[in-house]
């Protein structure tokens, strides 16, 4: 009896793939297999740890349901998300380094005014943000376009607490003005956990790792000409900087926070209560 | 401006996992990581095929409901459940080869009667199924518990078909002999196509391959002191022998079935029209 080897399964594999009309299907799949098969040839696994891979991944296909993408939660703790985004960064000098999307982000919403507050919570610190848009080479770009939303003191995003629909927290749209700058009040972002209450809380929770992010503020800047730049800022200080569940931190964007005491605070606003500020300039690539 | 690199993502990600309490679980998530970044580093995916990926995972696991488990048919199609089945397999001379359980095994069926129907239709070309099981030395097992399963004349099995709760169509579990025999009736199998109408099947389409099986009959067996066999037969001819969607054929399971007239057949039953009879005998290998 000549038994068919685990070799002989892994070309057949590549073989059924080889006709693929479309050049880069042909490549990705190719990819897959021979390195999702080095994969099985290495671990070996038994029928039980299969069946609790199948088990697993159809679990998390289950938990993916309205805001929840637990199938994006599981590259983040993977590495995959950052890794592709780390992959696709540009080589010009002189640009900001971009960090994960993350689950949270909200197509589209509403412009907001230069120096509003993007809550109307006065729960947490409050934030002065002041950023500026540039180039490369440091020229203000006006008119780009700056997403910017974080959790709020409680770890949630607006979208895990159920808001009516159209209505946002701690979430708003700018627009740079002739300096390429954008101020508005946000508060100081604390450190949270992704949701763990999942097949992919239960992974971190066997392998021995922890949840938790360190607290940060999430930055899309978009101005025509220029590769649109998803990234966050870490304030320094976080427990969590040097562990991050998703591994989204850099150290080029760790900043510190400028503290102030109570009195008038920009925008008009009175402060009551000591206050924080965030300054930081963002560098776009060219297309 | 030290920018972090692709490696570096790919060392902390390991690191991560290096605190997992358990061994295997240690070594699994290793393996993981270091695959899995090595086949994304590879194709550096854009964002949008990212995404895809992200959609078509989630497609799939929402696509498993009640019967269907399309991440089952997912590792199929990829020939990892071959693979992880062949890694699997005895080394011991004389045993018989495996291949995939697949989808639609029925656990704890009702032992049926020897000789008996496996199916109250008279649709298909009837197939006397005569088979021995024995040692790798080729020594009768009595008592050792056959599980036969098939699809029907219309490609389907019964679990596909929504028959009451209790009730088996082209399925039964038989008990051997003092020979080691078990024979019953069943039909001969015809080709059929897996299920191509969710994700797995636009994957097969976007990547040029076809979604036929080649028709056959799967068989369990399991006896005191033996390691449990999963297997199929598949009649000689078919036009799929070569093209398995799932990889799941070996030579060896590869059978001539014998071909008869009109008349007397097997267990008393009249044949009004040509049958057919299928002979094997299964070796298990001793634990």
């Amino acid at each position: 009896m000549n038994a068919v080897t685990p070799e002989q399964i892994t070309r057949s594999a590549l073989a059924s793939f080889a006709g693929a009309p479309d050049g880069r299907t042909r490549e990705l799949s190719n990819a897959l297999i021979r390195h999702l098969h080095a994969f099985v040839t290495e671990v070996d696994p038994t029928p039980a740890e299969w069946m609790g891979a199948i088990e697993f991944l159809t679990r998390v296909g289950h938990t993916c349901q309205g805001a929840r993408q637990e199938f994006i939660l599981l590259s983040d703790v993977l590495g995959v998300s950052m890794l592709v985004d780390t992959l696709q960064q540009t080589e010009e000098d002189g640009v900001t380094e971009s960090t994960v999307l993350g689950p949270f982000y909200v197509e589209e919403p509403p412009i907001a005014e230069q120096g509003s507050r993007i809550t109307d919570s006065d729960d947490g610190i409050p934030l002065w943000v002041d950023i500026e848009v540039t180039d490369s080479a440091g020229k203000p770009l006006e008119g780009a376009i700056v997403d910017i939303w974080e959790g709020g003191p409680d770890g949630l995003y607006d979208v895990q607490r159920d808001l009516p629909e159209g209505e946002y927290d701690l979430r708003g749209r700018f627009r740079t003005d002739a300096d390429g700058r954008v101020r508005c009040w946000a508060v100081v972002p604390v450190s949270y956990q992704v949701p763990a209450d999942g097949p992919v809380g239960d992974l971190l929770a066997k392998t021995g790792r922890h949840p938790w992010r360190p607290g940060h503020v999430h930055f899309k800047l978009a101005a025509d000409g220029f590769v649109p730049l998803v990234t966050h800022l870490f304030p320094s200080g976080d427990p969590y900087l040097t562990s991050d569940a998703v591994f989204g931190v850099k150290p080029s964007l760790i900043i510190e926070l400028d503290e102030h005491d109570p009195g008038e605070g920009p925008a008009g606003r009175e402060m009551n209560a000591p206050w924080k500020s965030l300054h930081y300039t963002f560098a776009l690539s060219r297309e």
